[in-house]
């Protein structure tokens, strides 16, 4: 293995282990002669691993009996449309808290099926702030309000779910899902890409009350329909089998690694080092409100954006790869899901001091 | 390798070759350091394996310019619906022709969205016919005409392309795509999930002429916009990177075999091979019509359903799979792609024999 610390915001880094037995598994899955990409969704082995995948998140996650745990294709972006297509009958309305660019893009998408009302949006601070829910305009009647726990390109974050509105709570979760526990039961629907923290891309957990069910329009598309999906055990059809295959291999290191609360732990100290040390620097500088500032993307700035090409190659050098912020942001962005070890942090920390020591 | 004969439906059975391949590139595609799955959509390793399937599908299927080819997630049941979406203004309407199982499937998603007329159906035979184009109940106006060249579950193909319509043709090719040569001009829309002879579950590939897009009714989903797909390189949100790189290998393969033309001539000597044996039998029978019996999928019933658990569990033991037939058709299947090698239909045909000379 000759691997780099690789910071992407996703499509990101899996764990050493969930890539070793991936390799280990291939061309001949649990002694079948065949790989897990060939075997029927519907036989017996891989219904054994959707069973199991489903076990683990209820068990990780902590999701309760009320809820039903999904598997979709299409990506987070698909639920942006099947969100109100499932929870919005037409003419309806629904909230939006806006505080980056998912938000931004979950607003324009949900609008072709529902009048979307902008509660909260922090565009005025660049997406440095979030907001005081207290200020959020809701709507007593709205379908359901939904907001992004964190924010990948400017690096924002939540760290308390808004208690605000009596409307179903629906949370995209793709960049923070399982990076510590959370409180299932005040959510109507949590969604996330997995290519973050849960996998391979090109499948998308979903996480939904009972009651939010069978609500869906007429024209919902059947593989987005949360009844449907619910009562095939998300095959109505064939699943996108082997990312479900690379998922059940990251929770098998999520509970290996000692599950959420451990990850939390990590996480925390993991993104506080970064920021201490960007804190530190007058050469390096994150914009963000120290109150919700995000765990799993750390966004800096060179005082001098001359020198970010130089740091990019050298960084690059030092094994250190994928640190280009987003265009919308500029700078630098590391992204540090679970599967990023503390050694590359500090590894990252390293570089970016005797960077400065260099150039500054 | 410990590998079996797998003669699965879909999930099917893999090159060999590609399967050693994406082991070889675990966990270090290309000497980065990182998985196929670690890396951005948008960098620039990823978008030259983009381009190169492209290129390769281009060439192997003979695209012609004026199409776009579109990597799409959701699966060709995604597609039912998007087909209506991207295709037919709402009140309008489409015609239908329905050989068998899939055919009814997509006529039941496009029901959500338009007027579905059914132009032929072959139920009262068993969908062991395919009815004459000449006598398919056409509408001039209608938005396209929908078909499905091979049905699975009863194993009945369209040996020709149909020529009774003005409409724009729509092909659902999940199951014969890559099997055989195609006239792709005169299709309006070629679609097909993966799995079957693409790679793996999680990707659909889809080619439509281009004066087809940019009609998407406004309620559609972003990630099925053929035009917003087609403007982003299918990159509009985060594509199924490790389905499209399996896809990328199958392709490889393909090329590296010699191309359509080799697998047309090699799937037509595997299948006719297969029919023979069972026609020579009296023990084993096919009730397809000759004339349009599939390349892909051969169902096939012991006379003697009795001893269909028997049939199954000594193919098992011999080292061939997945022979069950589909619970609508029951008795056996034998689905046969591109990536079957005519050593697994011969010691199909061996056992078979051995089977029934032991049991007759």
């Amino acid at each position: 293995m000759n691997r780099v610390h690789n910071f992407s915001a996703g499509p990101a880094a899996l764990p050493d282990a969930v890539l070793e037995r991936a390799r280990a598994d291939l061309p001949d899955w649990q002694g079948l002669g065949m790989s897990v990409m060939e075997v029927s969704h519907r036989g017996p082995d891989f219904m054994a691993l959707a069973e199991r995948t489903e076990a683990s998140l209820r068990e990780l996650l902590d999701v309760p009996e009320n809820y039903r745990i999904l598997f979709l294709a299409g990506g987070a972006t698909l639920q942006f449309a099947s969100v109100p297509l499932n929870l919005a009958p037409p003419g309806s309305g629904a909230d939006y808290v806006v505080t980056g660019n998912w938000g931004r893009k979950a607003v324009s998408e949900a609008s072709r099926y529902l009048n979307v009302n902008v509660a909260a949006d922090s565009e005025s601070t660049g997406y440095t702030t979030i907001p005081d829910p207290a200020t959020w305009s809701v709507r007593d009647d709205a379908a359901y309000l939904h907001y992004t726990p964190n924010e990948t390109v400017y690096g924002v974050e939540f760290h308390a779910i808004p208690d605000v509105s009596d409307a179903p709570l629906v949370a995209d979760m793709s960049s923070t899902v399982m990076s510590r526990p959370i409180d299932v039961s005040r959510y109507g629907v949590i969604y996330a890409g997995a290519q973050k923290n849960l996998g391979a891309a090109g499948i998308t957990l979903l996480v939904v009350r009972d009651d939010l069910t069978g609500r869906a329009r007429g024209d919902t598309p059947g593989v987005v329909d949360y009844r449907l999906m619910a009562e095939s055990g998300s095959m109505w059809n064939t699943p996108p089998t082997f990312c479900w295959y690379i998922m059940a291999l990251v929770l098998d290191w999520l509970r290996d690694e000692g599950g959420l609360a451990v990850m939390a732990e990590r996480n925390e100290r993991k993104a506080g080092k970064l920021y201490s040390a960007i804190d530190a620097s007058e050469f390096y500088d994150n914009p963000v409100d120290a109150a919700c500032r995000s765990w799993m993307n750390v966004p800096f700035r060179l005082a001098d954006p001359e020198l970010d090409d130089v740091f990019l190659a050298e960084a690059e050098a030092a094994r250190l790869t994928n640190l280009k912020g987003h265009r919308l942001a500029g700078g630098m962005r590391a992204s540090i899901y679970n599967a990023m070890p503390e050694s590359g942090i500090d590894a990252l920390i390293d570089f970016m001091a005797d960077f400065e020591d260099r150039r500054a």
